[in-house]
C-alpha cells in the first residue's frame, strides 16, 4: 500500500487530528479563560476520551488496512520460499499505527472512571513524542532501496514529524501551553497534507508513472512546495482559532460583554 | 536575480531590521527600567506597528522585485515548452519574503485597534521562527546544481539564520529577554552583511567572474571571514546599545540622576 | 569478547539496572506521595547506596571480564611485535564500564556517613550523562573496520544511549522528575534488550555465521525491530509501575483507604 | 605554528583557565554558602577582574605569537606573488584568540568602576559562548587540505569545545549554577590536555614524523584516549573542589563548626 490510496489514508488520519485540534484547543483555552461553567469543561473532558478512543480505533483500522489490502503482507513477516522479508513498508506503517494506538489507549485509560492515573495522564504526551521520534527514524531508514525523489519527499516529511514530536516533548514539561499546542496542530496538518502530496507525486490517482525521479528541478520545487504547505497549515490553524473565538464570543447574549471578554484575553 | 543586486537587496533588508532593532531594544529596555512616562511606551508601541508595516511592505517589495526583474520568472512557475521549472531560485527567495510578510501582517494585527489578539501577539515570534527555519532549509536544499564555493557560502549563511531562528524560538518562552534580543539582533546584522559578502564574492559589481570556485584557500579564508563579520556584528550591536544608553541618560536634566540610574540598572 | 557472551553480559548489565529502576522509582514516588513513615524513606536511601555499590561492583566485574577473557587483551594495549593496538574493542568496552564505575563510586560517596557532599550528590547524574555521551561517541567511532550491518545495529543502539543520557542531563536540572525517570528507565531496558539482539544477530549462540550483512531487507527489518523493542520496553516499565502501585496500595490494611490514596495521586 | 610549540601554547592557555576555575568556583560557592564576610566576596570580585585582564592579556600574547613566530604570516593575509592566502591556520588561531580577547575585555569592563553595565555583565558569558561556537566551526572547516588523522583529532576537540560553549550558553539563563560551572571547567581542562595530546601525536617534540596517519588502530585508540582525558579532567575538577572545601573548612578555628557547615551544605 505505498500506492496513492495508502498515502491518502495516512494523510487523512493526520488531517483529522490536526483539524480537530485546531478547533479543540482554542475552545479549551477560551472556556478556561472565560471561567466557563462546569458543563463546558466536562464536555471537553468527554471530548478528550472520545479523541483517545478515535485515535485507538483509527490506528487499529490503519493497521488492518496496511496488513490486509490485496497486496499487503497478511501478517506474514518472513517468506521461507524466497529467504526474504515480506512487504516491509507495510509492516513499518503498521508499527507507526501501533504507537498511535498505544497513545490512544493511554489517553482513554487516563480519563477512565477507574482513575488509575499514577501520573499516567502525562504519559499521553510522552507516548506521542515517542511515536513521533519512532516514526521519524522509521522514515529515516525507510528508503534504502527506493529512488532519490522518494527519499527527498520523506526527508521533508521528517521535518514535520520531528517538529510535532518536539512540541509534544516540550508539552510534557509545559502543559496546556497555547503556543506549543498551536505549533503541534500546524505540524500535524502539515504531515497530513504532505502525505497527500507524496501520494500525488509518487503515484498519481489518474495513473501514470509519477514525477521524474532524476530531475533536479523537481527536488527544488518540492522543497519550496513543502514551505507553501506549511504556510497554508499555519493559516488554516490561525483561521480556525479566530473562528472558534468568534463562535464562543457570539454565543454570549448580546454584545455588551464583548469588550470585557477581549480585555480579559488581552491581559493574559 | 542571484546577481549582485539581488544579494545586495536581501542584505539591505536584513541590515535595516538588525540595525533598527539594535537601537529599539535598548531604548525599550531603558524606558521600562527608568519607569518612563506613558508617552514613551506609547511611542514604542507605535514603533512596533510601524515595524510590522515596514516588514510587510518591504517583503511585498522584495517579492515583486524577485518576480519582475528583467530576468525573473514573471509569475510563471512551469514552462510547458521545455518541461522544466522556471527560475526556481527567484521563487525560493519569493517564498522567503512571503514568510516575512506574514510575520509583518501578524505584527500589525496584534497591535491594531481591533485587538483580536487571542494570544496572536505571541505569534509574531513564532512566525519569525518558522520563516527562519523555513529559509534555513530552503538554502540547505538550495544549491543542488550550484558550484561548491556557492554552497559553502550559503552553509555559513545558514548558521546565522538558524542562530536567529533559535533566538526567536526561545523568545516565545522568555519574552522581552534582553540577551536573546541582543543575540537575535546581532544574527540579523550578520545575515545582512553576509548577503553583501556573498554578492561581492559570487558576482562582483565591477564585473568579472567572481572568485575561484575550486581554490581551497578561498574556502578557509571565507570561513574565517564569516567570524570576522560576526565579531563586527557583535561590536556594532554593543556600540548601539551603549550609545542608546548614553542618549537616554543624557536627556535627563543635568547629571545628578546619573548615579541613581546606574544603580537601578546594576541592581537588575 | 565481541561474541555472543560479551553482548549478553552487557545487555544483562543494562537490563538489571533498567528493571530495578522500573520498580524503585514508582515506590519512591509513592512513599513520597503517601507521606510514608521514615522507615520507608530510610529503606530507599539504603537502596540508593546498594545501587551505587552494585553499579561499581558490576562495572569492575565487567572490566575484568573484558580484559581477562581468553581472547582478551590481558591489560596489554600496544603490541610491540606487530606495531599495532591490541584488542581495541575490549578496551573500549572497558572504558564504558570505567565511566559506570565512577558513577557508582560517586553514588556511594554521596550517601556515605562521611557526608562530604559538596553538591556531589548531583554529580551522580552528571557522571551518568557523561558516560552516556562518552559511550555514544565510542560506538559512533567504533566500527571503522566493521561491516555495514554491525554499524547499523550500533547506530540504533546509539539512539537508546543518547536518549538515556539526555534524560540524565535534564534530571540534573529537574530532580526527581517522574517522567524523566520513566523515560530513562525505558531507555536502559531498551539498551539491555538491544545488546541481546545484537548478540543474536551478529554471533548466534547456536553457532553459524550471523545474518547476511549485505541484505537490505535485514536493515529495514532490524530498524523496525528496534521500535518493537522500544514499545516492549515502554510496556514493561508501565506494567512495573502499575504493579508497584498495586503492591503498595494493597499493603494498606483493608481497602477503605484506596479511594483517598487515589484522590491524593490524582490531585498531583 | 601548527608545530608542537603552538599546540602546547594553546593547551596551556586552556589549562590555566580550567585549573583556575576548578579552584575559584568552589571557593565562590563556599563563601556564598557560609555567609562569608564582605572581605571574601570583595576578594572574589577582584579575582574576576584579574581573570578578565589575564584573559585579554593572554589572548593578545597568543595573537602576537601566532602572527610573529618565524614561520608566521607577520600580518600578511594575501600573497600577491603566488595569488594565494598566506598561513591561514595561523590567522584562524588568531581569530580564536580575538574572541577570547573580546570576552576578557567585556569581563573587565563589566566590573570596572565606570559601572556602565547595561546588562553587560551577562555579555561575558555570551561572548564566551560565541567564541566557543565560532572556534568550533573554525575547526570544523579547518582541515580541508589536511590528512585524516589530523581531522579526527580536531573533531574530538570539537566535542570538548561545543560542550564548554553549551555550558556557557546555559549559564546565560541559569547564572552561578554550580553544576554548569563544574561541567564548563572540566571541558576547559579537557580542551587544554587535548591540545597537548594533538601536539604529541602530530609533531612529537623529540622530532620524528608523528603517528601513522592511515592506521585505523590509531583512530580507535585516540577516540578512547579522548575519554580517558575526560575521565582525568573530571577527577581533577572533583579533586580540586574537595581540596578547596577542606581548605576553607580547615581555616575555621578548630573543628567544632565542621558538622554545622556540613549540615548547611547538605541542606542545599
Amino acid at each position: 500500500m505505498s500506492s496513492f490510496k495508502g498515502n491518502a489514508l495516512r494523510g487523512t488520519f493526520f488531517l483529522i487530528f490536526g483539524l480537530g485540534w485546531s478547533v479543540k484547543y482554542p475552545l479549551k483555552y477560551l472556556s478556561r479563560k472565560l471561567n466557563a461553567d462546569n458543563q463546558a469543561s466536562r464536555w471537553i473532558e468527554k471530548l478528550d476520551i472520545l479523541e483517545g478512543a478515535a485515535k485507538a480505533f483509527l490506528a487499529v483500522a490503519g493497521m488492518l488496512a496496511e496488513q490486509f489490502v490485496p497486496d499487503g503482507p497478511h501478517m506474514g513477516l518472513y517468506s521461507g520460499g524466497t529467504y526474504s522479508w515480506e512487504k516491509l513498508t507495510n509492516w513499518q506503517y503498521t508499527t507507526m499505527y501501533l504507537f498511535y494506538g498505544l497513545s490512544g489507549i493511554v489517553d482513554v485509560l487516563s480519563y477512565s472512571p477507574l482513575k488509575l492515573s499514577l501520573g499516567l495522564d502525562r504519559l499521553i504526551l510522552i507516548a506521542a513524542a515517542c511515536f513521533g521520534v519512532g516514526v521519524g527514524f522509521l522514515f529515516c531508514f525507510h528508503d534504502y532501496n527506493n529512488t532519490a525523489l522518494d527519499q527527498h519527499l520523506h526527508s521533508l516529511l521528517l521535518i514535520a514529524i520531528f517538529g510535532g514530536a518536539l512540541c509534544a516533548l516540550m508539552e510534557v514539561f509545559l502543559r496546556d501551553h497555547t503556543i506549543l499546542e498551536f505549533f503541534r496542530t500546524s505540524f500535524f496538518i502539515l504531515q497530513g497534507s504532505w502525505f497527500w502530496q507524496i501520494g500525488f507525486v509518487l503515484s498519481p490517482p489518474w495513473g501514470g508513472p509519477g514525477w521524474d525521479q532524476t530531475d533536479r528541478g523537481n527536488f527544488n520545487f518540492l522543497t519550496m512546495c513543502f514551505f507553501w504547505h506549511y504556510a497554508a497549515a499555519l493559516l488554516v490553524t490561525a483561521a480556525n482559532s479566530v473562528f472558534s473565538y468568534w463562535y464562543v464570543v457570539g454565543q454570549g447574549s448580546g454584545m455588551p460583554g464583548l469588550d470585557n471578554h477581549l480585555c480579559l484575553l488581552d491581559s493574559n
